[in-house]
């Protein structure tokens, strides 16, 4: 058995990891770190977990952290940065949920998180943990960077049309909307249900700090740096983010042509649906699972791609995906444990 | 490894029971029959199960179904009564959730559900398929009808104040709501997104069928035949029923004892949690999970028992709870599949 | 023209009546009064009030709220009563939407919030808003106790069958279902829009203010003190209360003796809407609106009548009871701003 | 008085068109037509007008609506080009709510309804009844083709950037957001609550009919054919679109400078409200008003602007900018019975 210890448990990132991991197969829930509820029974936050699991919150203690062969760190940008090096020194593994360690570019980071980066050797040795284009680093990390959750879904998006060749590298638009989940816990006038029922708005438009990260990996798809337009775009529902992609095409394609591209690009990933031509996903097809639905559609007109995605914003983009990192850092199937179909319901 | 059939597999309650069944590790999901989406995969009816399974729904066919050791009829009332004898003949086990095998008496079945009963001698044999108060013959059951949604999250609510005397027999209301994946998966203007949202309403006051099926087991409760106001309400949400039901006392309580009285009464129901003193279900708790959540108040001015209770509708209210009786029916540990906590979120 | 000031206009309650009388034919919106949003424009606190009311709210000054004819007070309980005594000092009209001025006897304020009355003489003086009942008493009075909202819609779903002798003043029970607005704007983890979205529950068991509130009117309509099973529940809308009401009956009757009963009793009321026999009120139905709808069921098994009471708790339960009030105070006719139908979408 | 009657009274864009007619001053609702609901009072078919409106539905009969002054037509495709040409015969004004006629070029709607156009002359005499692009036309029009939902909001959106020539006439992409509404009152299992609540999709991706709208209203601003992406979603809640567009500039701007721009563009407009630098818009602020709401911010890397615009879609973008024409074309101030502010709430 996998010791793990969920740090920041009580956010909604961490509280779906601990969902997750209290039903893997190969875990054993060892430590549930939270500063707010020390000395609460996870069960007493959470009452969806009264009579399923019986382990207290605790503060932050790295003796008793120690146990375990690896930490999901779920913690504000900045407090897993303090805490991140002193766990990786006591031996653990650790997959980290925040933005500090996704960065191949220290000044990427500190230039669209405003402030420098405290541990620029562990940047350099952590690994950007999006399976799907870096599963051999993953499996043999120490540190994990788990991707945001728009970042998951809209370069999974976008990979394929840049990877081939087929997409143009200016004018790409990734306009994605998200559900409220997405902001955690947190208190804010924006996340009153009254406020926010009967409601969307986009937000942060062109400074979204996901810009940079989603710009990190399809550069390397595109093989030069490029620059995108992202959006983000608060609905209202809980959970699921949809991104629609806009990918100027080099050369005149169907949908068809694009979707066989993308179903042989993706061919061996259990996570990714590739729709059929015609087709397109809806966040509710993916909540409350691992999946990420593309759909492809070329509007003849413009030969222009516009590829949707969509993902759990916190299962497949954050606590599902953090698990699937640790399957493979630890040789168990990629799938164990989040292999399920999702709610629907 | 437990070989099972879904016959309605593509109603909200059948899918339901699939997702549950596809992820129970002793069965075997063999047959999805759907009438409608006869020769199609699940996976294309349900999105959401692509990549999970790889089934292809079919018409009933008996011939097929007699391979399978029990049977699951999601089917609308009359269809299952005239499929389930013909399954029983075969030896297949069956767990029908249609109104039809839940009543001791047929005259109660014939006067609330308007019809002749065609199967007097198999309901005369089948057993109520409620594991906190029949388990021991639903263990042996070859036929079990499974509750009803209201009445399951009732009869637990009420059910310890009338078998300890403490409780009153008259007064008994139950006010009950209901999320609208209750109604089903059939279209009808007030199902309308646009109509049903933002909305609550009552509807069947003082005729709805559950009616019938609790006053059947709080009269075994009471020890006498018992009638009570049952009145459900539609209310903006998928999943989830809370009822709150109102029960004189007949003698002085706190809420304290009456706790206390709930716990000792369920203290070996994994699945029923009584909450604290102070503290009160909301049906969130429960989503996504079998448990029945139960909480108590007196209202010392009038010594009247107000009981809260909240279960997800469609998982302890319909498919979690047919699995927990097929788990009873195979001798396997009752909460094997639908042990999980609930999503929450 | 009359002049109003809405004290605590930036509330849910204080929103919706600026905007019902930034309508009003009759009214001149002269203050705002906002402790939180001192100096700044409602338009920005509100956005949909840009290009159209262009006041700038501000906090509290005695002197220039004296150039108005009327205040609505909107605040907090105590706060409101402080500043009420000065603004009637002033010679102004004061319509009071807390709980300050509700009460015929002191003793059961005192009781129910906990805290002594500063004002007594003033409460004594004070009139119960409900125009449906104290239409003549309103017409002449300085200062409303504007009802609560679960009240409103309680109170009036009740009376006829109490008022006629028909309904036994033993068990009764009141269980209603109220949309967010009810709670206000203030922040909190119970309205984070995940957290009460997909949720039902019920709050303030056989504790809540309103029940005094309750009895009060009920006890006048009986002729004797009576006391009700009042139970509060929280659903996931914005708008809307709905009552459901249980009375028993000291005579035999049909539905449809009891629905010509109440339009007789109602037969003068605008604002109410008792329907025909065999329907139901809906919240959408009267969302937007200054009315009541109310259904009654007599359920013939138990001789019990449900009734079932339906209102906007922002509108008739606060804001356009509020303005209903008014316009009688200032003899306008009754419906003059609000005579609209709801929004129905 | 203004006599009126609103053929197809009983979908979401008629029953808009009563609610807000039903309290325009100037206006005498003679007519509500409806195949469905022949012979039924409208207070029957929407509860929400029982008190208010007492108005029977009735089949279309051209000589009884022959005594009204207008018509507005909110039926489906093909019936209103069936009835208009009638209409107009027997002198009365019509505003059409459906596609038929708001095109300037007969082949551009063959080719995006395909079909013919059963009334050319006509076509060519209506005026596209977009007040804020075309007032001077519609004041003198006989025929109006009110403008969809997605167009208005978008073609307001985009108009000045082009207009001005700053921004580019190629790479303009549209994504749009949309409540349920939007799809009318039919029944369809995509618009079942619980198949689309805690849900978003996009539909008709580089299909939809809309496109042709906004390319024709947007050509006319750039001075040359110009051709757009435009991507409908569909998101859970009633009322709102919001549009996102990008368009790449010709010359480097401020997001300032954009924002001084177009509120200088639409500075006699009462029903646009262009956002100061660093806000944007929000659907609950334009919800139950008629009102557009544009905020802007220049991408500074990419030097492309991305412009927000939210409407109420059957406010705005139906059945209030149809009032908003009639008051144009009967000479009284455009804003009468439209102007209030949302409901916010």
């Amino acid at each position: 058995m996998i010791k793990a210890a969920v740090l920041g448990a009580t956010g909604y990132a961490g509280i779906e990891l601990v969902r997750i991991l209290s039903s893997h197969p190969d875990v054993s829930l060892e430590i549930l770190g939270s500063h707010s509820f020390d000395g609460k029974p996870i069960a007493e936050v959470y009452r969806n977990f009264d009579h399923v699991l019986d382990i207290t919150c605790e503060e932050l203690d790295l003796d008793r952290v120690e146990k375990c062969d690896i930490a999901f760190t779920a913690l504000p940008h900045g407090a897993s940065k303090d805490v991140i090096p002193s766990l990786i020194e006591r031996g653990l593994k650790v997959i980290d949920l925040s933005g500090d360690f996704r960065y191949d570019d220290i000044k990427v980071y500190e230039e669209w998180y405003g402030q420098e980066h405290s541990s620029p050797e562990l940047l350099k040795e952590s690994v950007y943990g999006l399976p799907e284009l870096h599963r051999d680093e993953i499996k043999g990390a120490r540190l994990i960077g788990n991707p945001g959750c728009y970042t998951t879904c809209s370069i999974l998006g976008a990979y394929p049309l840049l990877a081939s060749g087929i997409g143009k590298h200016d004018n790409i638009i990734v306009d994605a909307k998200s559900g409220v989940t997405g902001a955690g816990r947190g208190l804010g006038l924006a996340y009153h249900f009254c406020e926010c029922t009967e409601n969307t708005k986009a937000y942060k438009v062109a400074t979204h700090r996901h810009t940079s990260e989603i710009e990190q990996e399809l550069s390397k798809a595109a093989g030069e740096q490029i620059m995108i337009s992202f959006t983000p775009h608060l609905i209202p529902q809980k959970r699921g983010i949809l991104s629609t992609i806009y990918i100027n095409l080099n050369k005149p394609c169907t949908t068809e042509e694009l979707v066989d591209m993308y179903k042989e690009f993706y061919k061996d990933e259990y996570f990714v649906r590739v729709k059929n031509a015609g087709e397109l996903p809806e966040t509710k097809h993916v909540a409350g699972s691992n999946f990420v639905d593309i759909g492809i559609v070329v509007d003849q007109r413009l030969q222009r791609a516009v590829v949707v995605s969509a993902i759990d914003n916190i299962f497949k983009g954050a606590a599902g995906q953090a698990v699937q990192n640790m399957n493979l850092m630890f040789g168990l199937d990629e799938k164990t444990g989040i292999k399920n179909a999702g709610f629907y319901l």
